[in-house]
C-alpha cells in the first residue's frame, strides 16, 4: 500500500492579482499536484485586509482574516506565500515568517529589488527556502533557470521586455500608428496599465526586475540607485515609423552586460533589429535573452504578468518547497551575491544611436550637424534626410558603435547650433 | 574562518562532443561553481574507447582510462554523467552506476526515450538523482522548467523544434530557394548533418525528444512505437515558396497535445503561421513552446545541439545533483509516470491541410477535386490556381480544420481521379 499522503501547511498573505490565482492552480491542479508529491498542499488560511471583498477564486469565508499573525505565528504554517507587494508591511512579515521557522515564496519584485540580500541572508542562516519566481517576468521560469539550469554559466549579457505594459503601449503605437498617449488611455482601460502609470511607463518596475536578475546572473548585490532607467514618454509615433524602415523595432529593453571594467545596468527604450529574437516580443509578453559562456544565447519568452501566469510560478515555488520538506534539502539555493562587481556609469556604456535632428531648411545643415559627430569622435552609418514640416528640415542620423559619453558630447554641441532647432529624441540601438 | 570546500568526486563515460564540452564548462567556470556550491566538482576518471584520440580539452593522460569499471566500480565515484550515448553499452552502465548507489546524468536521448522509465524507477528506488537536461534540445532548460517550474500546470501541448540539422536544412531551403539534397549535402559539410542523415532527417531523433518532453509534461510513459513521425525528405523548394506566398513557414515539429480521448504525439513538417513564436526559429536554433493551465504560453529558445551548449546542461546537472549531496534532498524529483494515456492514432487527429494537386489543365478539374474533398466532409478555406507546367495545372488547397482520416480519404477520391496526375505534397498546417 502506498504511504498515506502527507499535507504541507501553507499560510497565504493577500488575494489579489496573483493571490486569486494561486489559489486557482493550487485548486485546479490540486490531484495532479498530489500525485506528483505525495502529498497534500492545503491553504490554511489567507491574510486579506477586507474580508467581504469579492474574490476571483471561491473559497469559504472562514478561511480568510484580517489579522497576519494568524498565519505568520501558526506554528502548523509550514510555507508563508506573501502576495501583498510592496515594502511594507510585506518586508516585515517575511522576516517574521522567516523567524518563526516558516519558508517564504514571493512574488514582490520591489522588495526583492531593494532588500533581496538581506532577506535571503537571513533565510539561508535560518536554513529555509525563499523562493520567488513570480517576482519577475510572470510565469516565464527565469530565476530558477539562471539558478540552477544554467548555473554553470558565466552569464555576460542579460537583455529582457520585462514590462507587459510598456510593451502593450509600444506594440499598440507601432501596429496601429497610435501616439504614446493614445496607446496609454487604451492600456488604462484594458487594464494593463494603473491609473497613475508611473511605475511602469517610468521604467521603474523594469529596473527593480533588471535588479533581481542582475544579482543572480552576475552574483552581486545590485543596489537598484545603480541602474540607469529611462521610460518610454518621449517615444512618439514618427520615431517608431523610422525605425522600422530602418529594419528596427523599438522596445523598453532591461540590460545587465559583463565588461571589464564593471556591470553595465540600464533600462532604456532600444531599437532592436528585427531579427533579434526580443523584436517580435509584442503586446503583453515578456521575454529575457541570456547570454551565457557555455550556452551560447537562450531566451524565455511567456506572459510576463497576470493572475494565472505569475500564480503558476508561486505554485511552481510552493512545489518546491514542499519538495524540500518532504525530501530534505532544504536551502539548497543559497545565497550567491559574493562578486563585488562595480557599475559602469552611462557616459561610458557603448552602443550605436539614432537621432533625430529638427533644423532650418538651408544649405550645409546636414555638413555642420556632421562635423559636430566627427569633432567628438562619433562616426556615422546612416544619415536621412526626411520630409521637412513647413519650412524645417528633419534628418535622421545612426551612429556607429561609440561611447555614450562621446554621443552626449556631440549632441551638445549640435544642439548650440544656430542652424538646430532641436534634437527631437534620440534612441541606442542595441545590435 | 568559512568551511573547507568540500569535494563532489564526478566519474566520466565518453569523452566526445558532450563530454569535452562538460569538461570545459567545467573547467572554465570552476571558480564560480565552487563559489556557488562551497563545494569542487572533480573529475576523477573519464571513460574513453581510445586514450591517444585527440581531444577539444586540455587534460593529464592519467585521467583517461578505457576500463568502464575504474569509473563504475570506484567507491570515490559519487556522480556519473553518461555521455557516450545510444543504448549499449549506456544502458547498461547507467543501471550498474545506479546499483552502485552513484547519482547519474546523461545527455542520452535515445536510452531515455527507450528505457527512461525503468532507469527512473530504478534511480527513485536507490534514492539517487537522475537528471538528463542535455537530453532534449541541448543548452535549453526545458526539462527542469517542466518538471520544477511549471509544476502546478495541467500542460495542454508541448510543441517544439527539437532538431537542429532539419531545422537548418528548412531553414537554407527557405532562404536561399536550395532543394532538399543541395541543403542537406551543405549540412553535411558544415558538420550539422551525419554522413548516414536518417535519424535526423526522417524524424527519429525528433521522435526520442517528444517521446521524453511527453513523458514528462504528461506525467505518462511514452511508448516511442506509439509516435508517428515523419521526417522533411518530401518537403520541396516549391512547397516552401507556397508556404510563404499563404504566411506560413514550413518546420520540422513534434507535437504532444493532450485530448479528451488521449494525446496526440506527433513529428512532422508542419506549415506554422508567420505569426507563430516558433515560425521565426532558424538555422541550428530549437525551441520548445508550452501550452498550461495556469501559465499560458511560454517558449524557450536556444541552441539545441552542440559541445558547450549541451555541457551546459549536463554540468548544470551534475550542481544539483552536488547540492543534493551536500544540503540533503537527493532523488526529491521523482518519477512520475503515473497516468496511464491512450494515444490519439494520426487518422483521429485534427489539422488544417495544405494540399498541392497537378493535374490535367482543363475545363472542371477544380470542380471535381472540391467534390471529393465535400463527399468526404473537408471544407475549404482556399484554393490557389498556380502556373501550370508544360500543359498540367498545380493547385493549392487550403482545407478548414478536419480530421486526418477524413483528409485522407479525400485524397484517395481525389488521386483516383482520370484528371489528377498526382497529389504532389500534403502538409498539415497548425494555426
Amino acid at each position: 500500500m502506498p504511504d498515506q499522503p502527507r499535507t504541507i501547511v501553507i499560510g497565504m498573505l493577500g488575494c489579489g492579482v496573483v493571490g486569486s490565482g494561486t489559489l486557482r492552480a493550487l485548486q485546479e491542479n490540486a490531484a495532479a499536484i498530489e500525485r506528483q508529491l505525495n502529498a497534500r498542499l492545503v491553504v490554511k488560511k489567507v491574510c486579506v485586509r477586507s474580508i467581504d471583498k469579492p474574490r476571483a477564486v471561491d473559497l469559504p469565508r472562514s478561511l480568510f482574516t484580517t489579522d497576519a499573525s494568524e498565519v505568520l505565528d501558526d506554528p502548523e504554517v509550514q510555507v508563508v506565500a506573501e502576495l501583498i507587494g510592496g515594502i511594507d508591511p510585506a518586508g516585515g512579515y517575511i522576516q517574521r515568517a522567516l523567524r518563526n521557522g516558516k519558508h517564504v515564496v514571493t512574488a514582490n519584485k520591489e522588495l526583492i529589488a531593494k532588500q533581496g540580500t538581506q532577506l535571503l541572508e537571513e533565510a539561508a542562516e535560518r536554513q529555509r527556502d525563499f523562493y520567488f519566481e513570480g517576482a519577475v517576468a510572470g510565469g516565464i521560469p527565469i530565476i530558477r533557470a539562471l539558478k540552477v539550469s544554467l548555473a554553470a554559466n558565466r552569464v555576460q549579457e542579460v537583455m529582457g521586455i520585462v514590462n507587459g505594459t510598456t510593451n502593450y503601449i509600444l506594440t499598440q503605437m507601432a501596429e496601429n500608428g497610435l501616439d504614446f498617449g493614445v496607446a496609454l488611455a487604451e492600456a488604462q482601460a484594458k487594464g494593463y496599465a494603473e491609473a497613475d502609470p508611473t511605475d511602469d511607463v517610468d521604467g521603474f518596475d523594469a529596473a527593480y526586475k533588471l535588479a533581481i536578475l542582475a544579482s543572480i546572473a552576475f552574483h552581486a548585490r545590485v543596489p537598484l540607485e545603480r541602474i540607469y532607467h529611462e521610460g518610454i514618454r518621449g517615444v512618439t509615433d514618427l520615431d517608431i515609423r523610422y525605425a522600422r524602415e530602418l529594419g528596427y523595432a523599438i522596445k523598453l529593453v532591461a540590460i545587465a552586460k559583463e565588461r571589464a571594467e564593471g556591470l553595465e545596468l540600464r533600462v532604456h527604450p532600444a531599437m532592436l533589429p528585427k531579427s533579434h529574437p526580443l523584436a517580435s516580443v509584442n503586446d503583453v509578453f515578456n521575454a529575457v535573452y541570456v547570454r551565457g559562456n557555455a550556452v551560447g544565447e537562450v531566451m524565455f519568452y511567456g506572459r510576463g504578468a497576470g493572475s494565472l501566469p505569475t500564480g503558476s510560478s508561486v505554485t511552481g515555488d510552493l512545489l518546491e518547497v514542499a519538495r524540500g520538506i518532504l525530501k530534505g534539502g532544504s536551502a539548497r539555493i543559497s545565497q550567491t551575491h559574493y562578486a563585488e562587481r562595480p557599475v559602469v556609469p552611462i557616459e561610458a556604456i557603448e552602443s550605436n544611436y539614432y537621432v533625430r535632428t529638427l533644423t532650418d531648411d538651408k544649405p550645409g545643415v546636414l555638413a555642420s550637424i556632421a562635423t559636430c559627430f566627427g569633432n567628438n569622435g562619433v562616426s556615422l552609418e546612416s544619415v536621412l534626410q526626411k520630409q521637412g514640416h513647413d519650412v524645417s528640415a528633419e534628418i535622421v542620423w545612426i551612429t556607429h558603435r561609440t561611447s555614450e559619453g562621446a554621443l552626449r558630447g556631440a549632441l551638445r554641441d549640435i544642439e548650440a547650433l544656430p542652424v538646430v532647432r532641436k534634437i527631437a529624441n534620440w534612441i541606442r540601438v542595441e545590435e
